[in-house]
């Protein structure tokens, strides 16, 4: 298929992949003084009495704004809020259709961290979640940092986390093959941007302890120093065995490849080095650091990519709609760690006994359960960890 | 019929008027793969090299935002961003059902100019134009006025210009039955906020000469100083008899009296004081300036208010759906003056002559006619104007 000729004609046809639908009729003039003036006074009234109620009488409940400044758009880079906007758009068609979530696609015309911030801020009232999406490292990590102490909601940087949850539970899974236990792995990362770090910090939380990872300058480790705050405490968090040089020294004996990174990086001689049984999570798009019939005949045990032409495709699909939905259904303030890896652990489990002995790791987003078990486990999740204002009968 | 009672009930049952509508179908891979990544690259790039497409592959050609700060909720005064969301909510509504606009609801948590300013300018590029709602005066001006300079889209205070424009049009069909001339009418106006404030400059523009306005402070007058600078530039160009004291002297002689004030400010024995065959706009909400009863039997000719519950209602529904519509369609980058005096006369010339002559001089807001008439209207002004960027076939 020629998806981009394609891709061309239906949003030329689209004129727009999303619009807005009324859940109120107005035919009348007495259809205009319930859903208006005079009537909309009361709704008003009873919000600034009870600022609650604002929850039950307006969208705000299921609604999430989809923002991004344009800076790292798909793998096309800085291409600016505008052009990033079919993505944007892409992404509340995907909220709609798969989680029932009513996303907003809002670019801003800046790429400064505070303005974004601020921006983002003075507009937290109207959503009940944010969806960063395809900021560049290192803005983003400041963005959601400083967006989550100054917001009642949630914000959720979905090229890190919603990453980073299906990574886990596909890796999850990869192990009841391999029957390695999380904490006797070691993980060798390609890429320590905005998935790599989330990737290596979720598996941190989730029993990992050797992670080590490289970037274009070499391996990440506590020995260098680096200005980039961010990196500086992805290496004291890292990197236990303090393994310096370049991504062939970490794959080295790993169990584990995780790359986020360039095409082509990861080598069949490379894999030859690697511990038994090894399992790749080869992501770069839309080549991936190694492709699978390379991994295969290099000895790879599971290999998962990116690619929809392939099994196993790594989709951040899979995992933000269930998230948001469950975060939205108990009106979340957050969506903290225990619920990213409540969702990665309902996504692990929709892979069948069956699927497994196949070497399927990974749920199909087609999947009709997906979005619901994952938004069951993420409400749970939040509200035995006391981030949830509402519990649903 | 118990408006309050219904609209709280339709209120819970709507949990929110608007919802998300996708136009892309995804049922499958493949429309995963053209509606998102990989395809949607293709219409990212195309954007980047070619700006202007954003306005054709994307839906910012039909967007609105809707943004309040929560100062100047209906007649209810500064009840807070969320508790405004209900009538934003209700306006997004009006937008498509009248309109086929898709307007969004965002709610500023903040009543500083500048950062509403700033918030609004960041998001311009994710719609086709803004409609300020409900935001006190001063603020409204500055805010008009700042954002009209940064942003590349039609920026319009409904409460302002909305109402203007209807009333605009009501009293030219009243003129109708009066036979009298702009040029030669005294207008008396009671109330210099965000709607009186744009309805004298917007009858100025339209060729009346003589409009005088008072406010809780008495006549507004260039012989008085005031610390406000719209209300220094309103003493500048209206009261040209430098009348003074309060409403009762300057309704005297006067033809038209417009009200956006308090409720039962003008009485009968005032109006025995006015010009033969006197225009009464009594807009105070929900009761009028002058109820119609009385201002009959005080002898006023024709009467309008903004009651649905008595004919010629000024209704901004009347306005902002096709001014929007019309200034979509040619992507204007402005809505100015003479796209309101077209949208004006417009609205005047649905009136019948039949109507007419029952004193009807303002038409049903379900007449189909009217967003049509309007939009072409707006739109071949700001072609005429020179400010469409796009002239349709």
């Amino acid at each position: 298929m020629d998806y981009k000729k394609l891709a061309m004609e239906k949003h030329y046809e689209w004129a727009g992949k999303i619009e807005i639908k009324s859940r109120a009729e107005v035919n009348t003039p007495d259809d205009l003084s319930i859903a208006y003036t005079p009537g909309v006074a009361e709704p008003c009234l009873a919000i600034k009495e009870d600022p609650e109620l604002v929850w039950k009488l307006t969208r705000r409940h299921n609604t999430v704004a989809v923002v991004t400044d344009g800076s790292a758009i798909l793998g096309l880079g800085n291409i600016g809020p505008e052009a990033g906007m079919p993505v944007m758009e892409g992404k509340c068609v995907l909220f709609k259709e798969f989680g029932d979530v009513d996303a907003i696609p809002l670019c801003v015309r800046s790429q400064d961290p505070d303005e974004i911030v601020k921006a983002v801020s003075l507009l937290a009232g109207s959503f009940g979640g944010i969806n960063l999406e395809d900021i560049c490292a290192p803005t983003c990590f400041e963005v959601e940092e400083k967006l989550k102490k100054c917001c009642d909601i949630p914000i959720f940087h979905d090229d890190q986390h919603g990453t980073a949850v299906v990574v886990l539970s596909g890796i999850r899974n990869a192990l009841k093959l391999t029957g390695k236990r999380p904490e006797d792995c070691v993980v060798a990362m390609s890429g320590a941007g905005a998935a790599g770090t989330a990737i290596a910090k979720l598996l941190l939380k989730a029993g990992f302890k050797d992670i080590t990872l490289s970037n274009i300058d070499g391996v990440i480790t506590a020995d260098k120093e680096y200005d980039d705050p961010y990196l500086a405490e992805l290496a004291s968090i890292t990197n236990p065995q303090r393994k310096s040089g370049t991504l062939a020294d970490i794959v080295k004996g790993a169990d584990i490849f995780i790359g986020v990174s360039a095409p082509g990086i990861l080598t069949a001689d490379m894999i030859r080095t690697m511990a038994k049984d090894p399992i790749i999570f080869a992501m770069a798009n839309p080549v991936p650091e190694v492709m699978p019939d390379v991994a295969k005949e290099a000895g790879v045990f599971v290999i998962a990519t990116g690619r929809s032409d392939y099994p196993n495709q790594i989709n951040n699909v899979l995992a933000f709609p269930g998230i948001f939905r469950g975060a939205l259904d108990v009106r979340a303030s957050d969506i903290n760690d225990e619920m990213k890896l409540a969702a990665a652990d309902a996504i692990s489990a929709l892979v069948t006994e069956e699927d497994l002995k196949n070497g399927i790791i990974i749920p199909s987003a087609f999947n009709k359960s997906v979005v619901k078990d994952i938004a069951k486990a993420v409400a749970d999740a939040a509200i035995k960890s006391g981030v949830a204002r509402y519990i649903p009968e």
